[in-house]
């Protein structure tokens, strides 16, 4: 399947939601690192968390890489085989590959790459068709689903 | 500075025989999942880990990711800039860019991914020259040392 024929599940479409909503009150409420996710896994949220990477000082706790762990530990597997991720903005290859690692297949994301400062990717010149390509397809995406809500916020270089 | 120009302190080469000696040892006790890594900053060794996704049940808690939250807590500073990450297998694509999330420029790794078993990466089409093209070479790497002590670890699929 490709990128542009997702379908997504209610449950998805309401998790993105929070997921959007979560980032736009944390922006509001004048946080410096705002990213947000959630994982949806057999038509029920197991997860949900924000960017901790200030709260830890571990440059890994980007809010997807929370999430999924949260997720398996939900999960009681550290296979999410079958779970969709979901996040504010496109993961960036950390969090691609975490989620690669958990074995999940499928990532709905609101801002994409191509909206938002550079400074949100460490190998800014690879694209997620990039990353695609080079696991043989293994997941499938979807960007740009709500992204006018949450744009605005990744526009400008800021910490991640 | 090219990969092949590297030259290692002295240092950095003691980190590399510890660091593949605990593969060795995690290996020679039977552990089925068996990565160890370090960092060296200003001279001195301060972190020094081993992979603890089992021990977690959290997929991003790889031997480089876990050294370097512990680096991070040692220095009291996520930018580890100027710090180098050492590891017994080339880094994945998740622990790439987690060590540049942490403003790491230089790892030193001893099994190659053309001698191990594609399972060590998720996207396993792509090489590491690849992510250092994609960040215009924002850090140097040198892979291949001490490789012929744990290398056959990591020749067969197993788990990461």
């Amino acid at each position: 399947m490709t990128a542009k024929q997702m379908t997504m599940t209610k449950v998805e479409q309401d998790a993105m939601r929070a997921v959007t909503d979560h980032a736009c009150a944390l922006h509001a409420a004048g946080r410096a690192i705002v990213f947000t996710a959630a994982v949806v896994l057999d038509g029920q949220v197991i997860a949900t968390a924000r960017n901790e990477v200030s709260d830890s000082d571990d440059p890994s706790r980007h809010a997807e890489v929370v999430a999924i762990a949260q997720a398996a530990k939900a999960a009681g597997d550290r296979d999410l085989s079958g779970a969709t991720l979901l996040a504010s903005c496109q993961p960036c290859e950390m969090c691609l590959a975490t989620m690669r690692w958990a074995g999940i297949g499928r990532v709905i994301f609101a801002a994409q790459q191509e909206n938002i400062a550079d400074t949100y990717f460490r190998f800014p010149k690879l694209k997620i068709s990039d990353f695609h390509a080079a696991c043989d397809r293994a997941f499938d995406f979807f960007g740009g689903v709500q992204e006018e809500r949450v744009a605005h916020i990744y526009a400008a270089k800021g910490d991640a």
